[in-house]
């Protein structure tokens, strides 16, 4: 599906196209840093995190704060992995369900994962998300006045 | 409240210093592209959307697509703008109402607003997110293995 245009798809940022789920998990795996979001109550929250995608889930490690709780009390998320440069955007919105790795051999195998070796201050467990959806967009920015000089 | 440290707030990304609010909006007047997330039916969804933060609310523009269909449908959203550096990273979350700018005269302010000037290819509208609370946080990273030298 990679390339292919929806026109009814445009956006204020310019034409939008629709990622396909591969070029999604590509560009998955080669980023680190996304956003969760969680519901409370129909309001939504949202957590920027270090996280690995081995191509078939998410995973990141949280702390027994807030983020966690919110997980415990309602398991579905959204996770959410960007970029933005001059020419376009992209933005990639995996829509799924969150648990806590509890299972040994599970915790062992996410303790070799390349998740940033940040000195972990407090107690810490992996939390994976196993996708339901995956989208990706792309947005060609096109700007009102180019700064790029007409060609002679 | 800037520099405060709560020491029950560590995180697995290192100590996490809560900013005080007006730190938080100055990050958010500097800064332009940021996610908003809404619920829908509990379930949370992600936009990446370049915004206008004037130091009361954020400005956004939508088109008419899920975005807007979920705001009108679920008012409660949330607003997350963060950088990530090797040193450090932050994170500013407004949670807030938003609505549909429908007044003319604000209308017409929100057109002087410095929002990107992509070519708006598609009819679109003006979203203001009236903050309700608005937190930030900075997380001081921390390697394991540090690459500068030790001093002799």
């Amino acid at each position: 599906m990679t390339g292919s245009r929806d026109f009814d798809e445009w956006s204020p940022q310019g034409p939008v196209e629709e990622l396909s789920e591969q070029s999604c998990w590509e560009l998955l795996q080669r980023e680190s840093f996304g956003r969760l979001a969680v519901s409370r109550e129909n309001r939504p929250l949202i957590f920027p995190v270090d996280y690995y995608a081995d191509g078939t889930d998410i995973l990141f490690r949280t702390s027994a704060g807030t983020k966690l709780r919110d997980l415990v009390a309602n398991e579905a998320v959204a996770f959410e992995v960007d970029l933005r440069s001059e020419a376009e955007s992209w933005s990639i919105l995996v829509s799924g369900t969150a648990r806590v790795v509890t299972d040994t051999d599970e915790i062992a195998r996410a303790d070799r994962a390349p998740l940033p070796r940040w000195i972990p201050v407090a107690p810490y467990t992996y939390v994976k998300i196993a996708p339901g959806s995956v989208h990706g967009r792309r947005f060609v920015h096109t700007l009102f006045a180019s700064t790029t000089p007409a060609a002679h």
